[in-house]
């Protein structure tokens, strides 16, 4: 994923999940975990898009957006992403927020302003 | 405003405003703006907490959180914010998506876990 995109995200509403994190020093195999999640929600029913970024301290936001809350939960489901939260909490993260929520309404500019 | 900041939010339900930008290049009086907004905001009613994030390559995450719609809609008025906007359009970035959420449920770990 570039970090560079912005998701095409449809008309509200529909869901984002607003992760903001603080990772541990050192990589310990994350990155390759996180593309590989990335991959894999990209792939669920409802997935709508996901844009992240993280600064050179450590201190990150990840939204990731869906058509339901259905579609949240059954990426929560995702054996291979529980596992992925496991090694988060664990190894990866110093600490997280993770906040789920119902976009009601969406702005764009100057580009493409809607 | 450090970066490595988490919001320290009540209980849902409260909003989010999550604002994700591409900057275009150089300041242009960016920085100093972006804190007097931060620190504007923040005395603002209803005003919950802000993270943000920006990468070397100029794109960005903030989520401001508020109380409620009403706290949202009167900070859109404030006129040194509107301002600000209308520079940001303008000058500092090349394109943004803006989108207003309700946050409906919320966890936290590894510290503090909840």
């Amino acid at each position: 994923m570039s970090a560079i995109d912005f998701a095409c995200t449809p008309d509200p509403p529909y869901y984002a999940v607003i992760f903001t994190s603080l990772r541990k020093p050192g990589d310990n195999g994350y990155a390759e975990t996180a593309d590989r999640m990335v991959a894999l929600a990209a792939r669920q029913p409802g997935f709508l898009g996901i844009e992240a970024v993280r600064g050179g301290d450590g201190f990150g936001i990840t939204v990731s957006y869906w058509a339901s809350e259905a579609a949240i939960a059954a990426w929560k489901r995702d054996l291979e992403h529980a596992a992925a939260r496991k090694r988060g909490r664990l190894e990866w993260y110093e600490h997280f927020e993770l906040r789920v929520a119902k976009v009601e309404r969406a702005y764009a500019g100057p580009r493409g302003e809607r």
